[in-house]
């Protein structure tokens, strides 16, 4: 029988553990600047990519997401062509490096080239940085599924002349928008900031009117340049997300590196492994199969389509939201299947993995309890329950996304963890 | 044992009924406009004032919603001072009448007169017209609350000189503002319409950006006045209530006048009684004694500083939101208390009176069943489940806002709808 917490004394990891929550709990991700990404993020060379998942050789990208770094190189103007660019990639002349270790988060295969704009989200309480750079908007066809051509092109070029300026503008005269208080209220209003952010689009476009107002009236920018910045964050509900992932990487880089913590810093997905980071294990990436997928796939898609090819939004359920929130969220049944009792339940057994409740993040339909957050490797073993993932679903050949559902992280990355804990710390 | 619906013929009743409750989903409420309610409310003269509830003659006004009529004369230049205004309400020189019989919905003592700005709201759908005057602020002294001094006449006048005429230009702009769909969605985002209506508020703000964008790149408004709109509107919550009461309005309306149906058309309160209105029975207010009421009063107030001023924000529960809709709103727990599962229950009970589901109005918790919508007198007398109500609570002498909580309809209204019913149709 095990001993219940409370009676026994704390262990180092205990103390480490309640350590990186409150790291996490008491992070204050600030947006306060949209910059390029050549000019703000950590060891970004102007001839480096960065794309989504542990690190790999160059070598060993495949499918979609090596065609999103051959597309990442044209785009930027690193090559001619796309034979050229396999070329240049080939011989080290453009480098690929990943985005978690440029304080970068990348949505799907997860393309940052110097040129992008970032979203750029400071963590005022412990210093740090997170960066996300932006939503290429409903079409189906982006570079960040592997699909390149002229429109991706302009797309990518809209959001850099026109969207990044006019909403650096805005939050610049705002002096920065704070963005925990309005991710706390879109949990009390639906979202758990993974794969519904409805909410909080609208609370950020909200936050903003006074400063779109203002340059409007001042003619710093002409007003087609506006509506169109604010008729594209008005389109879609997920404009919000990539903020959402930055501000979960700043939260979440502030919890990495606790001396004996066994909290999970990070889950990512390349195209050949879902890997994890715990906190007391700085330096290592923790790496197992692929994700288990309970799906809806939307029409005419089926299993066969799926295809990985990156993704390292489940930032957000590191932090204790996305899955971790999806009572906040019964909106989502209509889009990742699943019935509200079911979602509850699922959302409830997270916290038998976790080692803190949020203090910021609260679901009513909880009774206002915070979400679990802080992910115990040791938990996730000792449980055999898999922490869970808002995920959308990428498919083959380029055809963008094919489905949403729950994804489990699978448990070989927890042994590993586990195993290279002990080696390090021993069984304390 | 009673013969289930679907076995037994359908009555004269219960087909009315459906055709009101249709009525109440199809309706399709359009904010079209600002205008002075003496200029657009059908039947208001430069010496007529609102107030909430059924019919009273001037003499049976009594307490706060007696203060508020004075009040309401002398803001509108109708008398000198109180003093004045009582003598000449006495003679009928300035002339009392209620909103509901105006296309009007009054929040609390429900105070309109001639120059204020309403809100336009058509019905496009059936053609008719529902209207609501503005949400005067968060301050606790507001002349719906019978309180009124200088503070209280400068904000009324705000809302005259600025906020209606901005407001104005950009709804027109728009070329209106379909409020249903913005209510279906508000709905999936937390909002019940009566005590929450947060998603709904920041919803009408990102609805109109790109005309706030445009007035001011046009310079039609400076940017002060525009700036204090949007500030205006983004500091309450609440900002949107009055849309969702003009659009209830507008709604219950069109099914009001169904002969033989004994679907309720509208509830209201006034200083003396509560009263419904039945389909079928147009012309008649049938009433009961105030409501039962189960509140979370706010700090130091008690259950005898509870005051009965008037209010006629039920209107939301008539067409199916508010009460109704409360287990989409869990967050209002904290506003009204009670838990979710206690919230899911009292709102799944609706159904028991009620003769249709909204095809619009989706409960995510529910599995997207529509809210129950459609309050026949007949079932709510046959269970006893008396319909409930997301109400706010008015205090003794003018101290504002005491509290928050549901409120039941009494039965004693019911029973006189069905006696007036049966000596109307008989027993079909």
């Amino acid at each position: 029988m095990s001993i219940p917490a409370s009676e026994r004394t704390l262990t180092r990891r205990d103390e480490a553990n309640a350590e990186a929550a409150r790291r996490m709990c008491e992070a204050e991700p600030v947006l306060v600047d949209l910059r390029p990404a050549g000019e703000v993020v950590p060891g970004m060379t102007p001839t480096t990519i960065l794309t989504s998942g542990a690190p790999l050789a160059w070598e060993e990208y495949e499918g979609g997401q090596r065609r999103a770094l051959i597309a990442g190189a044209v785009y930027e103007g690193l090559a001619a062509d796309e034979e050229d660019a396999v070329r240049r990639l080939d011989a080290g002349e453009i480098q690929v490096s990943t985005c978690h270790e440029h304080g970068c988060i990348g949505s799907v295969a997860g393309i940052y080239t110097p040129s992008m704009p970032v979203f750029v989200v400071e963590n005022q309480r412990h210093g740090n940085t997170g960066f996300c750079n932006l939503y290429e908007g409903e079409s189906r066809r982006r570079l960040n599924y592997g699909v390149y051509d002229e429109g991706v092109a302009d797309g990518l070029r809209f959001l850099e002349h026109t969207v990044a300026p006019v909403l650096a503008a805005a939050v610049r005269r705002a002096g920065g928008v704070p963005l925990k208080p309005l991710m706390a209220r879109a949990v009390r209003m639906g979202d758990e900031l993974h794969s519904r952010n409805t909410a909080a689009t609208t609370l950020l476009i909200k936050e903003l009117v006074p400063q779109f107002v203002d340059l409007a009236g001042d003619g710093e920018f002409d007003s087609e340049a506006l509506r169109r910045t604010v008729a594209f964050l008005s389109a879609s509900d997920y404009s919000f997300l990539r903020l959402s992932m930055a501000a979960a990487k700043a939260t979440a880089d502030a919890a990495h590196g606790v001396e004996h913590s066994s909290v999970m810093t990070a889950m990512t997905i390349n195209c050949r492994d879902f890997s994890i980071r715990i906190s007391g294990l700085p330096d290592l990436w923790l790496r197992g199969p692929h994700p288990i997928v309970e799906a809806k796939l939307f029409e005419p898609y089926t299993a066969d389509d799926i295809e990985w090819i990156g993704g390292e939004s489940c930032i957000t359920e590191t932090v204790g939201l996305g899955g971790f929130a999806q009572a906040a969220a019964f909106a989502l049944q209509a889009y990742q299947g699943g019935s509200p009792q079911e979602m509850a339940r699922v959302n409830e057994a997270m916290y038998d993995i976790t080692v803190a409740e949020h203090t910021d993040y609260l679901v009513p339909y909880f009774g206002y309890r915070g979400t679990p957050v802080g992910i115990d490797a040791f938990k996730v073993l000792e449980t055999g329950i898999l922490p869970v993932i808002d995920g959308g679903l990428a498919g083959k050949n380029g055809v963008g996304q094919v489905g949403a559902g729950i994804l489990k992280a699978p448990s070989e990355c927890f042994a590993a963890a586990r195993d290279a804990y002990v080696a390090r710390y021993g069984t304390d």
